[in-house]
């Protein structure tokens, strides 16, 4: 029973982080194959990682077979399961989703606000054709979607998409637990979240030690200035009055939707002393290649895990072994709701803990929403389907009522120069966007 | 079959209005007794207008038997009707309401945002010992309420009292239905216009003449500029893509959702160059009475117009009359939702089109909300059940979800600094929020 | 704005009625076109039926043309309504729908029951067929049909049609009300009874006169043996306690799933006696269309009346008048649920009060099902989903599943056996199911 | 940290089974005290059985301290858990509850039906007392309900009681995915079915055997006449196309629903024969009792095997196992509905797989039920919601509707001869239903 991977955009700097987790999980999880997949552009950065991967597997002594290619449908026969971590139109779209809305007086980030709007516009028509892909070549394998906005973009494929094998997955949930295990000083494998909500806007309702709700620790923790934000976003911290009211563990991303004036002062003046989060990280990613190049190197390097991407890997490879092994824990994904969420549409995509088996994901019953975040979610999920919707009918109107909708955005006058100078800028990446319907 | 009303805050300068109707329609709704109510605060209005009601009454030879008191629960013996244009803290608190969050950095305004909130605090407790006496004393008297804001108010009485014949009426709808009406050259009789929503929150989603769809033709109106605000609120217009995407008729109150910057804007100069709405009301007001008693005065006075309420009457007569002669029309209400709209709970108050007869309104089914608007209107009401929560409660958390959920402020780490200074300016009128609990 | 009419099935024996409700509100209602539409096989009667209609309208001096047909297409040109009673198979089809199901212990009904799902499996694609070529050639008429089982038939177009303007009507609350109103001894237009559920399993909830409510003396009067079924059904009357109990209006159908064993006996009884109830209509047909060849004739001759579908022609005129002049005033139609019974799915068909617009029927809400009624109406509407679905699709263990969870047959042993007797006797009007299916 | 278990109706036979229960689980699962507690009819039973007890855990060796009492107060001081085991009224009862409604020509059995009502009725007094104790004495012990109809008793516990911890089990999901490990000739711990429903209407969705479906192979197997009723029910086979159309396990109590004939006929033969099956229960209880009485037996007896209760005793202690241990697996239980099904009330008790923690059972999300079981689902929620009012309001329309609305009875007429029938016989254990109400 050999296990086949298949990874979409395989040139990421990332890559190391998964292929250490492969090459960890031998014993239980038996990937024997592996097939790196990038787009021409990425050609040079595939070989680079390639050849680095393939040293970490030969220095572990791993029983994988590893190789790369820019043939996406020929490397997709016989996989188990397919990972993406793409990036369409790269560091310097995401450059521009977070630069132009920031010029307009609206934060600018990668997946939220006008950014994620257009990183989901970029990526959806991408991801479909994938899935389409796989529901012909390997109409039995996973795809296990990494790229972000994962809610979204997981929500569209399994909307518009041949293929239903499809599960979103995101660090946040993962990275929470790690904190929270800190905070409590517990092991992370005795420590439970009740996560409720959408990506990048999922609560943490309850926290269990050993069954037992310490969620009021945590919040105390939290409250005394302990901060457990990943790398790459920086937390203002919580007020008492929030944390108390609320009684429920805020993620990292909710400073965009309660701390909207101070986030967006606080990104101007980045900024304008560093360029934009994706500028940074080319930056970044320019030295951690350099290190890859280094043919000495045959192990992850320590530089990665500040590339603001821990977890990952482990994210990534604990659900395919879950998968594998039928093993019936519980992780967090993302996946259609199905009635989970009483207030939410069957066919939406929820953020949500979840029996893992090997027929896929079967998340907990959470029922209603509790009231003090029922409207914000729905919000935030109308949303959401109105960016889908806009992503694939490439109307003008929809994406209009994308932002109207937006609680980072919703100023009607304002939104048509930022669409248009958006639609402009990405243009090479939003065919189903006609010109016509925005200049 | 005599008809007897009881007008709570009858010292308003709003009576005439309601007396005007009531004159109106002596041959098909024949209202015989009608007392005004006040409390001492208001005597001598009371006594103004209640001289200038009865010189109207008599220079129509209508047969009214018309008084006025400060004893509520006296007067309510054998109502058929009451009626209530209450301000719990006068013209003074409205200018609290208004002043204080704009010092913040929110909007100030009477129904919406941190103003509303305080507005519903102090009227909540009133109206819902009110609807109590009139469950023991004339349980089968409607009350017909308009004190603002008219949905969360109605929400509360019938959440929280014994009796439950309770409608919320708004001039908001009949305006629109009036300018429609204008902007078509039709008669208003033969408009129609399908209202879904929540109070000063609801949208036109369409209009039709003798059954016609004539939608387009008031938005294409519209996006040349005409405009139907009331004159108390200023418009500044709906942009061409606004109106095209969203499809439907906005309400005058929206552009504090949707232009929420330079509404605030422009209340910040409006406030420095005259203060706050309140107290041009006040002035506009002083102007009034001393025209009210002017005994040779015995018609509704021009300038009452003027004063924002127009319809008023009409919407509130028009009610009063379809109920006693189980009409059967179709007016617009806040009643229970019970399943009109699919995506709100059944207790929910909402505003919607209904059919009134004998026994109360009958609200024609809307289903779901179209995409566009489910989410907010999903968050304005959850905003609206945690305003009624703490109303109720008293509980600062409470209210401190309240504002962290509305899309107006929302902004956690400056809601503390905000409630505390509105708790403090409103003690007088707050007597179920424990001075400990915000201090 | 003169009114075209097409009736398909024009050869009716019902005919004459609905000619002369047009007859009758030619001053409000300007129907100036009529076309009788039938197939081959009803070329005499239909030609007869013509003959008759044509010296009624002479005889009135009505200003309409008529005519008759064979090519429905050609006819439907133009058409501001489309009105269906047509009966697939005939009188003789309905022999066996009563007949085979008696045979194996069930009740044989025409609407309900395997006998009713017979008729709507040989219905709905023929009515599917009607739509679609409406949607084509006169895309804004209104179908109004009036073909048992009205309500799945009318839900099986609007599902599987590409038109949609369509509304079900039956003469049952249009007789309940009219019966009401007898008993009460007061004009039926002062009578409003509030009905909920499904065609031929509608409940009335409430009945008022004048806005008072008045069912306890309508239940009273029940319990005291005053009935109210229509000529076709022959009501055995109900127990006190039923009465008592449920608080509301049952309809005459309703013995079929409250006294099933006694109607069942009785309909044997009856079967034996005078053969199947299709069987005695046959004979009082044979004699009404004798009767309507007599030249001499030239009005609605009275034996029509004890056919059994009195106030059909009353349902159908008053639906079209209320369109077609916007009249806003309620009446009882089959119509899309769209959220105003919560418990049942938004594209289920519902038999509802609605306000009757020049844009189609709006029905007010109901909300959730009073909890009594609530589980037999979702299993019934459950039965209707499947047997549409069967009806679509044609396959065998749709078929199956519809009678298991209709609970006049349910019983999983024999269900094989009716179905496949029923399949045989009406091969010919069944293409949908391949022959290898079920035998 | 010891656990102290209490077992309400400790004079039961089936007690042997949950005393070897424990014992077998000493290692993991620390039982260190168990008091057993009945009522003073029960005093001789429970003295039988506390001695049976008491040697077989000495002849373990376990380290468990047992007595037993009247005193039930007493005995919940300290409690971990409690388990009831108890029926009110005796067998006596039951052969009543089987007997009557057979004389009615309705089916008469103990959980469905007629009989199944009023257990519900004797029961739910007692338990809500239990719990109200248990809220009071020991609010942190969960209470483990064994007592039939165990869905319906459950609901009206967490309904109406103050104790909300609170699980509802029974053994028919665990025999089912016992047999079907059997059929698959599979340890039974890698067998996983998805149960979805009402308690003894539950069904098997889906079967998977290490994640894989397996489910056809199941119903191949049923069909080929495997059979897996328990020894209380004795099955009729299920037809092929009853298993091919629906595609799911049925359970055995569905044969009162779909074979309603059939098992009336061949259960009065039965009762013909041997009486009711009350009446052969007393039988083998009496043998038995006589051989507990053995001061030389120590272990459970083979005997009790086959008197129905198999796998009583696991599914108990597995529960109170996993809460302990906090095991987070998949377990069968009667719990609150809360969104888990969306087409059934919040507050409804259902039968669903659930992960069982330390602070309970949170049930994996269904969603919509599949169309073909919808509608008698539903219909059988509302039946047990009726069920529940009644029992708790004491009036005979409440029990009259609950009669009405229940597949196996439902015939209006006959309704009040068998309900006056069977309120008589019960009178003793039915205070809530004063006699003048129903004779």
């Amino acid at each position: 029973m050999a296990v086949k991977v298949v990874i979409i955009g395989g040139g990421s700097s990332y890559t190391p982080e998964i292929i250490e987790g492969f090459i960890q999980r031998q014993a239980t999880f038996p990937v024997r194959e592996i097939v790196l997949v990038d787009i021409e552009e990425g050609r040079d950065k595939l070989d680079i990682v390639g050849r680095l991967a393939e040293r970490m597997i030969q220095k572990a002594g791993a029983d994988i077979s590893l190789r790369w290619t820019l043939n996406r449908k020929e490397a997709l026969h016989g996989a188990d399961f397919v990972s993406t971590q793409i990036r369409v139109g790269g560091l310097a779209a995401r450059a521009l989703d977070e630069r132009i809305p920031l010029k307009h007086g609206f934060i600018g980030q990668e997946t939220n606000g006008a950014g994620g709007l257009f990183k989901a516009f970029r990526t959806i028509p991408v991801l479909i054709e994938l899935a389409n892909e796989m529901a012909e070549i390997c109409p039995d394998a996973w795809l296990v979607n990494f790229t972000n906005p994962a809610g979204i973009v997981t929500e569209a494929v399994l909307k518009h998409s041949a293929h239903n094998k499809v599960i979103g997955v995101c660090n946040i949930p993962f990275n929470m637990r790690n904190s929270v295990a800190e905070i409590l000083q517990t092991p992370v494998e005795r420590v439970g979240i009740e996560f409720i909500g959408l990506n990048h806007f999922v609560f943490g309702r309850h926290v269990w030690v050993d069954g037992i709700d310490r969620t009021d620790d945590v919040l105390a923790a939290l409250n005394d200035g302990t901060d457990y934000s990943p790398a790459n976003i920086v937390g203002l911290g919580w007020s008492e009055s929030f944390l108390k009211s609320l009684r429920m563990l805020p993620n990292p991303y909710h400073q965009y939707y309660f701390q909207t004036k101070d986030v967006l002062k606080k990104d101007l003046a980045a900024y304008e002393q560093n360029g934009t989060r994706a500028e940074v990280v080319q930056q970044v990613e320019a030295q951690l290649f350099e290190k890859y190049k280094d043919i000495e190197l045959d192990v992850k390097p320590e530089e990665l895990e500040q590339r603001g991407g821990a977890y990952y890997s482990d994210a990534a490879c604990n659900l395919m072994d879950s998968i594998y092994n039928d093993r019936g824990d519980i992780q967090t994904v993302n996946t259609l709701n199905r009635g989970t969420i009483r207030d939410l549409p069957d066919d939406a995509v929820i953020e949500v803990n979840a029996v893992i088996t090997k027929s896929g994901p079967r998340p907990i019953a959470i029922g209603s929403l509790p009231l003090p975040i029922k409207g914000l979610i729905t919000n935030l999920k109308t949303f959401e389907q109105l960016a889908i919707q806009a992503a694939i009918s490439g109307s003008y109107h929809d994406a209009y009522l994308a932002c109207l909708m937006n609680p980072l955005i919703q100023d009607e006058k304002k939104i048509d120069s930022l669409l248009r100078e958006l639609f402009d800028a990405h243009e090479a990446y939003l065919p189903q966007f006609k010109k016509e319907v925005y200049s």
